[in-house]
């Protein structure tokens, strides 16, 4: 596959893929695009954005193929990129009738798949039987609100095939896209999911009245506790420090517009889970992630206090009050 | 000298000396402390409070002793506590008539001596005489605002002599204190000036107008440009992840109340040094820095591309929209 010049995929309809979307057309032609309602479609082509997220971005609609059978694109496309909620990727591909086997998979999916407990290049490899060098992941740091308004944004494109993931980063960059190429698909992945309960985390805190000196020192924890996860269940060599793993934790805790913190805010202010599903329409991926990591790490073992205080809060029930103050016994 | 013991003398008069003064004296009945001006002294003792500073922070000024002379508070004092600004400290001092020698010194102060382009630990240890492990350094991350809020805050304590320093630590430890020790005194105060730089670097481009996914790669690339440089002028085993590494960076950059982002943010939306200065009645401590750590750096050679633009922007004039733009190409 000539990775430069494939057909490229697209699955997801939210604003992280419209992002995308947006990147890929800046340097391809054309480009296919998944969405389950064949309403939406109608919707996009006649008003020329996608209806519900990034409405400011502009489409060429001339240049997209809309597909509502998932068979159908993955049979257009050579490069599949998933941005859908990975809540749902199970069930989405469970009707598949054709192989994926001889894609390039690039996951724009932060989550792990809840009926598999997988970070999403474990369950296209395991479950789909795709070779490990055709996948990819595509991590931030990277609000897609700041692609819609062309602010320079750095991606990072993790496949063990090092040369495919730089030919896959071609297609992503522009102007105001900069790519930085990595081997390290497991570690990207699993940094990608912890930082949304450490999201989760910092948003009780701040609901709770703790301030930004706390946000600091639980932020310092949370990518040390971060690194001594990701190092124990894939130990390679990497700089958690790089925009990939630090600066994804970065723009996630410190975002007003984070619905993994805004989801803890209301936890921390008092609402209980449920309300707080309601209030926000939709559930955050950092409510499944606890819950993943936490039954991961029985097995693992890692020291984690932070992921154990949101698991606590969220599953068990445990007071904010009571579970963050015995959290900030063993920060440092 | 009994340190848990000691009477402890403060030096300075801004935010930073109040909110230090607010927590000795919650475990300490007496504390020293010195101002320049009588009549300031006088202001103070009327409002019971610092007239200037955290004016909400009400003091019993019967447990006080004011000096205006800066040889009589240090007689009247075994523990000394500098939270003045670094500019400044060397003409304080010139007039010393008695010894520091036998004195705990703790540096508040993140900053170097101009005259002497030192740190805060040698310029006590080399101009005044001071044993190092006789040295103290406080550090963040910590706004002096939110211990006025008596919000849960995280101190470093950094002495070679790491029982001296424990010992200390339990001086201004309370309910919205914790205390770490460490015995890193000079990449603890090298991580402090630095910070300040990155923070200048962080307003620049904020003023620009680069968003949250740029700054996310700006501060990843600023802890691992301050990492190489304390690696390399102090190289001992240390965890810059750390909160008075990691933490107190992110606590400068990601706040709107930090001098040194505001003065960034001037010099990125177009103000002249000069203007920005005048506007803000006061220099950021990032500005001396910037300046001194580049010439320190002429001998160590690092590479340190962020420090590296802020200096050519404030200092050689290069247009901030060129410099950044270069800088972008360096990050990853």
């Amino acid at each position: 596959m000539d990775v430069t010049a494939s057909k490229i995929g697209i699955i997801g309809s939210g604003s992280w893929a419209t992002a995308i979307a947006k990147m890929v057309l800046i340097s391809s032609e054309k480009l296919n695009w998944h969405f389950r309602s064949p309403e939406y479609i109608e919707r996009f082509k006649t008003v020329k954005h996608n209806p519900n997220y990034l409405t400011s971005v502009a489409f060429d609609i001339d240049r997209i193929s809309f597909f509502q059978d998932i068979n159908e694109l993955i049979e257009a496309s050579d490069i599949l990129i998933f941005a859908n909620p990975s809540a749902f990727l199970n069930q989405l591909l469970s009707g598949l009738t054709v192989s994926l086997k001889d894609k390039l998979i690039v996951s724009a999916i932060k989550g792990l798949v809840p009926e598999h407990k997988l970070i999403i290049a474990s369950y296209f490899n395991k479950i789909h039987g795709v070779p490990l060098d055709q996948i990819a992941v595509i991590s931030g740091p990277c609000h897609a609100e700041e692609v819609a308004l062309e602010r320079l944004s750095y991606l990072t494109i993790a496949c063990q095939d090092v040369k495919k993931g730089r030919e896959f980063a071609s297609r992503l960059q522009c102007s105001f896209i900069k790519t930085v190429v990595s081997d390290d698909i497991y570690g990207t992945e699993y940094a990608a999911v912890l930082k949304n309960i450490m999201a989760v985390a910092s948003g009780i805190c701040h609901g709770l009245g703790y301030g930004d000196n706390f946000q600091a020192v639980l932020i310092s924890n949370a990518i040390q506790e971060i690194k001594r996860f990701v190092d124990t269940v894939h130990p390679i060599t990497r700089d958690i420090k790089s925009s990939a793993y630090l600066g994804d934790l970065l723009v996630t805790c410190y975002s007003q517009f984070s619905r993994n913190r805004t989801f803890g805010t209301m936890i921390g202010k008092g609402y209980s889970v449920k309300s707080a599903q309601l209030e926000m329409l939709m559930i955050a991926e950092g409510y499944y992630a606890a819950k993943s990591i936490k039954e991961i790490n029985d097995r693992y073992k890692v020291n984690m206090p932070i992921t154990d205080a949101v698991y606590n809060i969220i599953y068990e029930k445990i007071s904010p009050t009571i579970e963050i103050r015995l959290l900030t016994e063993s920060l440092r």
